[in-house]
């Protein structure tokens, strides 16, 4: 199968490299870069020389990735893949876009929350989160690959919403995210020195993952859902861990709750389900395309309190980007996810 | 003023020595360890090598302590405070208690949560959380040091369940914190190597600080306030992290939120208020006995969402009881607790 | 390929699992711990569950191990492994040994260094460094697998001893690794809050891993090696960069430098030159099994310094292990090592 | 004694402040910085809020600070301080400049190590390593603080070079720093994401602190000494380890290497002495102006190794600012300086 990878200059974009080039049934053919057009991706990432060099070249070349390509993964930041979507329309070229302009149904709330106009409202588009929407995927043109917070947070929470377990007036998302989530870019606020021995929140209120949880959230269970959402810069390179808080329904018990989880789970190599009373850990998927959850029913307070970890660049990003890819071609679905997480 | 610390060797037992080895007015004339009688502190912590050279000697010998002191502070693990405080009745010693033992009204409660027998019940203390228990601290005899959770998480509600502006049944706190509150001994679970880049949370439901808070925000709304309180330990030397969330009650606005913390806080030196919007991080008190707050009342979802911050080892246990030690000897509430925070 | 792991839940062991994991031409058969017999490794290593579930049995079963394995890996504290290898004997089962009880030519400097009588002399073994004892190790019994210091060391420096452009009585290696190498166990010494933010050297002039750099040098090179070598603890998870300084010989030109590296390595996939004037980084090589190599040919001073980076349990243990494994079976070298180093 | 500081912004600047602010006998009076003129300090740096709020004015007001300062800390890159210098002629004011501008009795090395012309070569000027040049300190109007690197490796090897115990043109330093040393710009090799878990050297054979080590070696010993400095860049916020090889002259025995540094720092205050086998941490000297030192005599190799830390922004930069201003002001050298090591 033969893909390329627009804007692969990214830290998800060359993640995304990385998990290809092991990937058995796949060839990358063409990266892009527009401010470094020409250079060769191991000059710009020095871990992979002799294993993955590649110039690098424009996505003005948009007839040539077109001709060449079965399946284009956008990792532009948003607002940018919306004219890629447009350019590749009627091209037979099956896109995978990282960021969010196509998570949306509804683009107003893209607009709103992005403050941006969305230029492709048309496009058929299908939501990429791997487990919640297969279906949808597996036949799907274009996937708005799901955010790294959504992800943690609405595998965390589907199963109560599903079953209708939770009050969802109630939820509280407390997340924290490792550094690379904050990308490559050059700011004071983003050095060493500023994030080590440091913890703060960000955006709160505010954070544009919020409304695609909501979405999510809203879909399964039926009713509209408004939520907090919380995230924080936590000074590691990698992880999200999300905390979700929401108040049982009168008469839910710890195996109602249980059962949730095993029911919408339990054939899922992907989610690993720690049970009540588990405690995931960033550390034990990083570098894999797991999401691990715990829960903890406490009958005291009467609320829930369930825990997610992903590795933010793989499920968060590249690895459900390729899983989504899996689905897409008709691939094992673990495909070129097996690696065991880097411990420690 | 003659002091003395019983159980030096703890990472708060260290700080409190650093605090007041440059406060103008302390001598430390004792300092005790059980496991390491004999030896100086300085072969324990080399960083104190030529600036703080003395040698630990038994907690039994009270009463070479108890003549020797005017106020003794105690940084022994919970359960071990209460047969120093018995054993220093009557001996005119002021006792600064950096545990547990000594932090709960109703012993019932610290029995149940603590799982131990509390043997000094009628024990006259005061909570030592001098912003908001000076009054009773100045005549004080013995203080219970208010908790690094509980102090962080305290301060930041303080204000709104004095006002009577949020449903304190809806309240739940999702702190965050250094290592360096796990302590010294040496386990597997603390090893560099297990929590370097690394995320979770522990004991959910069921941390000891939770009845602590709940017993401060019931005495001041008046109400028997039950919440949620997650701690989660963060790959950091030090520093703790609150972001503490409650439903707004009816009518509540930005104006009246920002009127509640300026109100009880305004006068306050260790107490910075970032407003709304603003955004308190770790880094900004490390080494310092502030307490940075921020807010974000967030009218979409009706909430205030509440971020405290504070160095846990100082605000958090050693600070704060100089503070309280300075509240208890009449002497400037900030002296030998001005140093700037270390940045970066 | 059957093979088992003995000593199976030490850093290096389950790194071991890691990579053996998606070996294509492995199964593993065997694990063993004497400390956690009984217990599942995906208990103790919780990111290994649904991924790597496997009892742990004790490695007294030797006849059981020997009947089902083709080959066993060895990762023991050194001192152990001696009395493994006997037990193997006359058994046809090949040894890979990630210790340093088979790394010795002669026992007597292993005695001295080790503080441990030698009980397996006259053992057939090969020091596995695979780059340059290759066609050694493929006819091997009983490989001793080079250690992490000893391999970024003697990569570095071999071409220069081996074409004699250097003084070797002025061989000077100051290497800094990761937490990792300092093992699993709970140690105060070893605790995050005790290494975070911190830095300091070991063992100078007294890490066993001298003379092991020593053995090699004083072979490529037909002289007797003396060195400094100093190791430091760097506070970050994995990765090794040894810092080597050597006086050049009269005449000896940047040139010269470059073609004996060129010469010894230019078909080595996990070798990789970064040349003069390049600076090899441990996060480059991280999770995987490559050595990055830089040098400065300096000629104010009238000395080359070579870096080297390697991860430390990868190319410094389970992946050397695992390219000796492939070697001794008559395997393509890189199987089963052709991850992608994890960045950032 | 009413001082100005000349770009405060930088992290040097903003730990003068820190350091100033607890002085009894300081007050500063302006601080400047060209691109954030009419800015409060505090808004740049916000740990400063309620601790240390000024304006920062333009460096441009020369006859404003000139006239209200009796003391100037010049905390410039280098190449700026010496046109500041000239400006400051015949005002009787001291200045001390934290850069290189003035740390070379001969600016053509200056000139050729920095590739700037010196502006300002008839200067009266002192070298500011305050326990090697008190002397001259004392009387100074101008001082050119000793660097970081250079600070650690001068003090590790002056006993050496003084005593005449070593080879000097056998030297070789190994020096690590944590990456406040890197300054405060936005660099894509400075963010978190990219240093982080990693680990690698820079500028070999090239650093600009070489001469300036080789300056002060030459002086003490009176022979041209040329050595190898290589600099390393360490994941952590604080702190420098110079680790320091030289050959021992014939006939050199441990007792003479311990009685040239007793013989030296017996009197230091910030020199503590570890001896021989003694290992300096950086963390140990965090936040203070320490310097520990250790050594190795190794018979083995004919090698002393000297292991020396400080914390790279207090002894390195801003805390031997304020000891040589202490000494030019006739104050008691360790005033505002006693703060112990922030520890762990």
């Amino acid at each position: 199968m033969k893909v390329s990878v627009i804007g692969a200059t990214g830290y998800a974009g060359v993640e995304l490299l990385r998990l290809l080039k092991n990937h058995p049934k796949v060839e990358v053919v063409h990266i892009t870069s527009e401010s470094q057009t020409g250079t060769g991706i191991e000059n710009i990432y020095t871990h992979l020389n002799n294993v993955y060099t590649k110039k690098l070249i424009s996505m003005k070349d948009i007839d040539l990735i077109a001709k060449d390509s079965e399946v284009v993964f956008i990792a532009l930041p948003h607002g940018h893949a919306m004219a890629v979507g447009k350019a590749f329309e009627g091209k037979n070229v099956k896109l995978i876009d990282l960021g969010a302009d196509y998570r949306f149904k509804d683009t107003s709330i893209y607009e709103k929350w992005y403050k941006v106009d969305h230029t492709h409202k048309d496009a058929k588009r299908v939501y990429g989160l791997a487990e919640l929407y297969r279906s949808q995927i597996k036949n799907a043109t274009i996937v708005g690959n799901a955010g790294c917070y959504t992800t943690a947070s609405i595998l965390a929470l589907a199963p109560l919403a599903k079953e209708g377990l939770v009050d969802l007036h109630t939820v509280v998302i407390d997340a924290k995210s490792g550094v690379s989530g904050a990308g490559r870019s050059a700011k004071v606020e983003n050095l060493f020195t500023e994030l080590y021995d440091n913890l703060k929140a960000y955006n709160v209120g505010g954070h544009r993952h919020t409304p695609e949880i909501e979405q999510a959230l809203s879909e399964f269970s039926g009713e509209e859902v408004v939520l907090s959402f919380t995230p924080h810069l936590i000074p590691m390179s990698r992880g999200i861990l999300s905390t979700c808080y929401a108040n049982l329904k009168p008469g839910v018990t710890t195996q109602m709750v249980n059962e949730a989880f095993e029911k919408l789970y339990k054939d899922e190599y992907f989610i690993r389900l720690l049970g009540q009373g588990g405690y995931p850990a960033t550390k034990n998927v990083r570098g894999s395309n797991f999401c691990d959850i715990g829960w903890h029913v406490d009958e005291r307070v009467g609320r829930v309190i369930v825990l997610s970890v992903i590795d933010n660049l793989v499920k968060g990003a590249a690895g459900q980007a390729v899983q989504n890819f899996n689905i897409m071609c008709g691939f094992e679905e673990k495909m070129g996810l097996e690696g065991v997480p880097l411990y420690p």
